[in-house]
C-alpha cells in the first residue's frame, strides 16, 4: 500500500452526537420483556428448511412471522414458492417523498444435530450470561426480530414510521435460497426500494459496531485430468507414460506464482482497488496474527506476499484446492500408475472480477500448462459475484451515525471472505444499495450446537435500527 | 547415448551352431504326451495361495510336485514354513568339479475370479490354436513343469545328469513369497549352488527368446502434508491459510525437473551405466511407441527426454505419484480449505541405486520445498533392490547357446520396470548368479482369466532348459 497521504473518499468517522430518540428509547425499555417473550416463542417453532419432517414447523414459523408484523400494523401476506413460503409486510404510509427501506431475513434455522452437545435444547430458548441460546438465535430469527421491534418502536411510540417500510423474510436462506431471486424478480415492483438492510452477519469483537462493506466471489471448478485408458503397473509403464496425478500437481503448482499471488494471465485486470481509507481502518483493528495462528492451529500464515491478513481475507482475491484425487489412497502400497486424477479448485474474487471471465482464463492457463500425453477437462461448477458497497452513500452514512448512537463508538468497516449471493441479486434486480450489519458476535456458533445471540446486542441492535429509520428520512 | 563405437563388453551373439543334443530332443519327443498329461494333472490342482479355502489343495500341489520329482529319480523333502510349505528336490551325482544348479519356481496360483470370463474352467487344462488355457499354466506351474520334463530328459535317456540340481518350489509366491527369504537363509548351506534358474516371465515377443537382464527396484512412500488443525471454509479462511492440497501439488511438482529427471539431489548419483551394447541391443528389438501408445491408450509419451520408451521402461529409475488424496472429492462443490494433503510416491531403482539413501534424499529435499505453514511427514512403506545380471558370466553364455539352438534364432536381452524382491535374495544369500529366461508371451492373462501358455514354447523351453545343462557343464 503507498505510504503517501491519498484523498480519503470515505468518510470514516462522523462528529455527529447524536443519541438514540429519547420515546424510541422508552418505548422499547418498557416492551423490552414481551419482546423478548415473543422472541422466544419464534425461537421454539423448529423451522429447519433442510428436513420435510419439519415442512409444518416451517410453515408455522411463517405464519407466526406474518402475524407478528400484523399486529404492529404491517398489511401482510405469506407467497408460496416452489418449495418454504416468503413472508412479505408492508407499511407505506410515510409522508411523500420519503425513501422506502426493505428488510431482508429469514425465519428458517440449520439443523440442531448433534442434540447432545446441546447445553440446554436448542428450541427451548434460554439466557445465560447475558447470551439468548436457541437454534436461530442469532441465525437469523434474532436478527430479524430486531428489526421487527425497532418497527413496532416507531409505531407504538409515535403511531407511525419515517420512511415506508417493506419486510421481506425467506424460508430457505439455509438451504440455498433457490426461490429467492426469482421471487424478487417477479415481484421487482412491488418490492421496489431506496434501500436493502440486511443483519445476518457479526460484529467484528464484542462492543465493537460493524459494517460489512464486501463480499467475496466465487468460481468453482472441477479439474480432470486423463491419462491411459485403465490404470497400470507403475512398474511396468512408469517412466514412459506420463502420469495423470503428477501432471495435475504440477498443474497446480503453476496457479500461483512465487509471491502467492494467481498467476492466471489477466487474473487481477479487473479487480478494483480498496478505498485507502477502507484498507486503514482494516489495519487499525484489533486484529492478532499471533491468535489467528492459535485459532487456525497452525505455525505460519501464507498467501498473498505484502498484505494484511485481513486484507488478504477480505480484499483479495484468492486461488484454493478444495479436493484432490487420484490413485491408490487406501492403506499400504499399491504400485499403480493411475489413469485419471481430479482436483475441485476454487477461485474467491472481488470486485470487479467475472466468474465467467475467470473460467475462460483458466482454460486458457490449462492449454498452455497441461502436458502432452494427457488431457485436462475443466468444469465450472457454482460461481458468484463479488460485491462491494458504496460507503459514500446516505445508507452508509444513516448507519453510522445510527450504530455510534446506539453502542457509543463508531462502526468498523469490515469484509468477509465468503460468499452471500442474495446481496447481489438485491442490487442488481432491485438497483437499490445494500447494508449488511449485523449483531452476531465471532464464536457464536451459527452452524453449530449452542448458537447464541449477545441479549445485549438484541437490545442496542434494535435502538440502531429503529434510528436509523429517522437518519435515512434525513440523512446527514 | 554415445555414438562412436565403444567396447563391447558383452557378447550379444554367439556363433556356436550347436543344435539340441539329439538323444534327449528324442526323449522329450517321445515322451511329450505323458508329460503333458501329468502337466494337466498339476494344473488341476486348484493351489489358490490366497485363499484359505484351498490350503488343502496348496497342499496337495506340494505333494503331487515332490512325487513327479522323486518319480524323475530326486530325493525330496516338502518342508513346512508358517505359510505354505516349500518342496525341494536334489539330485546330487554328477561328477566331481560339477557346477550345482538350483531351479526356482512356485506351485502356487492367483484366484480365478472372476469365472465367468474364463472361455473354459481354469482348473480344467485345454489347448486351443496351440494355447494351453487354464490358471497356473504360464504363471508358474508350465514354465516349473519345463524344468522338470528337462531333468527327466537327462535322466530317461541318460539315466544321469551333466549338473548337480536342485529344485525349489514355493507356494507363496502369488502372496509376497515372506517365508522364502527366511527359509533360503536357514538352509542356505544345503541350497548352495553355482547357479540360480528362474522362469517365470515372459518373452519379447513369439519366436524371439528373451533373457531378462535387469529388474527396476522399488522405494514407496506416503507424504502426509498438514496445515489447519482442522478443515476451514475456504471463503473465510483462504487467502491467509496455506493450503496443504496445494502445497502437497507444489511440493510434487518439485520431484522431476523440466526434462522429466528426478529432481532429488544426488538421485543418479548412484546409476551404473547400462552396457551399450545392451542398449544398442534394446534398440534393435522390435518395438513399436505407435503399438505401444495405443495399448496404453495415450496420445504421447512422456519421461525423460532422450531416452527410447524400453530404455526408459527397463533402464532408468523414475518417481510416480501412485495416489493423491486432500479434501472434498465427492459431487459437487464444497468450499473447503483442507486440513491435511496425502500422496503415495514410490521410485523405481536401477542399480546401484539404494531404497534407503532414496529415502534420504527424499527427506532432504522435503526439507528444502516444504513452505512454512505447513509440515510434511515422510512415511516409508516398501522398498525392494534393484538387480541387474552378470550377462558375460558362463550362465549366461550357456542360456544363448541353449535357447538359439532350441528356438532357432540368439535370444534377446529384455529388461523389467517391476521388481521381483526373491532374486536378490538369492544372490545375496546364496552369492549365486541367477538367470532369469521366460517362456510366456505378451498377453498371456497372467493374473487374468483365459491365462495361456504357447504349447509350442513349453516344448522348445524343456529342449532348451534340457541343453542348458550341457551347456554348464562345459561352458563356451
Amino acid at each position: 500500500m503507498p505510504k503517501t497521504t491519498t484523498k480519503t473518499t470515505t468518510k470514516m468517522t462522523t462528529k455527529t452526537t447524536t443519541t438514540i430518540p429519547a420515546d424510541l428509547d422508552r418505548w422499547l425499555t418498557a416492551n423490552d420483556k414481551s419482546g423478548m417473550s415473543d422472541l422466544f416463542e419464534f425461537l421454539r417453532i423448529p423451522s429447519v428448511s433442510a428436513r420435510s419432517e419439519h415442512d409444518a414447523d416451517t410453515a408455522r414459523a411463517a405464519a407466526w412471522l406474518k402475524a407478528a408484523l400484523t399486529k404492529i400494523g404491517f398489511t401482510t401476506k405469506v407467497w408460496q414458492t416452489r418449495g418454504h413460503p416468503v413472508v412479505v409486510g408492508e407499511w407505506r404510509k410515510a409522508p411523500p417523498g420519503a425513501p422506502t427501506v426493505l428488510i431482508y431475513g429469514h425465519y428458517d434455522v440449520q439443523p440442531p444435530e448433534p442434540l447432545d452437545l446441546w447445553t440446554s435444547p436448542p428450541f427451548e430458548p434460554a439466557i445465560r450470561d447475558g447470551k439468548l441460546f436457541a437454534r436461530g438465535s442469532v441465525d437469523d430469527k434474532g436478527q430479524l426480530w430486531v428489526h421487527v421491534m425497532a418497527l413496532a418502536a416507531h409505531l407504538g411510540a409515535r403511531g407511525t414510521l419515517p420512511v415506508n417500510v417493506i419486510v421481506l423474510a425467506e424460508g430457505e436462506e439455509e438451504v440455498g435460497s433457490q426461490n429467492l431471486a426469482p421471487f424478487i424478480e417477479q415481484h421487482a415492483r412491488k418490492l421496489a426500494c431506496d434501500y436493502v438492510v440486511i443483519s445476518d452477519s457479526t460484529m467484528f469483537a464484542p462492543g465493537i459496531p460493524s459494517i460489512l462493506s464486501s463480499l467475496r466471489g466465487l468460481a468453482y471448478f472441477e479439474i480432470k485430468v486423463k491419462g491411459p485408458s485403465g490404470d497400470l503397473h507403475s512398474g511396468m509403464y512408469g517412466g514412459a507414460v506420463v502420469n495423470p496425478a503428477m501432471a495435475l500437481a504440477r498443474i497446480l503448482a503453476t496457479l500461483h506464482d512465487r509471491n502467492g499471488r494467481v498467476a492466471l494471465r489477466g487474473f487481477y485486470d479487473r479487480v478494483r482497488p480498496f478505498p485507502a481509507a477502507v484498507l486503514k481502518g482494516m489495519r487499525k483493528l484489533p486484529h492478532s496474527d499471533v491468535r489467528f495462528k492459535k485459532e487456525v492451529g497452525v505455525r505460519a500464515l501464507g498467501g498473498e506476499a505484502g498484505k494484511t491478513t485481513l486484507e488478504k481475507l477480505w480484499t483479495r482475491p484468492t486461488c484454493e484446492v478444495n479436493g484432490m484425487l487420484s490413485g491408490y489412497t487406501g492403506e499400504g502400497a499399491k504400485t499403480v500408475l493411475p489413469s485419471v486424477a481430479m482436483a475441485k479448485v476454487s477461485f474467491r474474487l472481488v470486485p470487479d472480477q467475472d466468474p465467467e471471465v475467470i473460467e475462460r482464463l483458466l482454460r486458457s492457463h490449462l492449454d498452455t500448462v497441461v502436458p502432452p500425453g494427457v488431457t485436462a477437462t475443466l468444469h465450472p461448477m457454482h460461481g458468484g459475484r463479488p460485491w462491494r458497497a458504496d460507503l459514500d452513500g446516505p445508507l452508509y452514512t444513516a448507519a453510522r451515525v445510527a450504530l455510534k448512537a446506539a453502542f457509543g463508538r463508531d462502526p468498523v468497516i469490515v469484509g468477509e471472505g465468503g460468499s452471500i449471493p442474495v446481496v447481489g441479486d438485491f442490487e442488481r434486480i432491485l438497483k437499490a444499495p445494500v447494508l449488511l450489519v449485523g449483531f452476531g458476535l465471532p464464536g457464536e456458533n451459527a452452524h453449530a450446537p449452542d448458537e447464541w445471540i449477545s441479549v445485549q446486542n438484541v437490545r442496542l441492535g434494535t435502538r440502531a435500527m429503529a434510528m436509523l429509520y429517522d437518519c435515512l428520512r434525513d440523512p446527514a
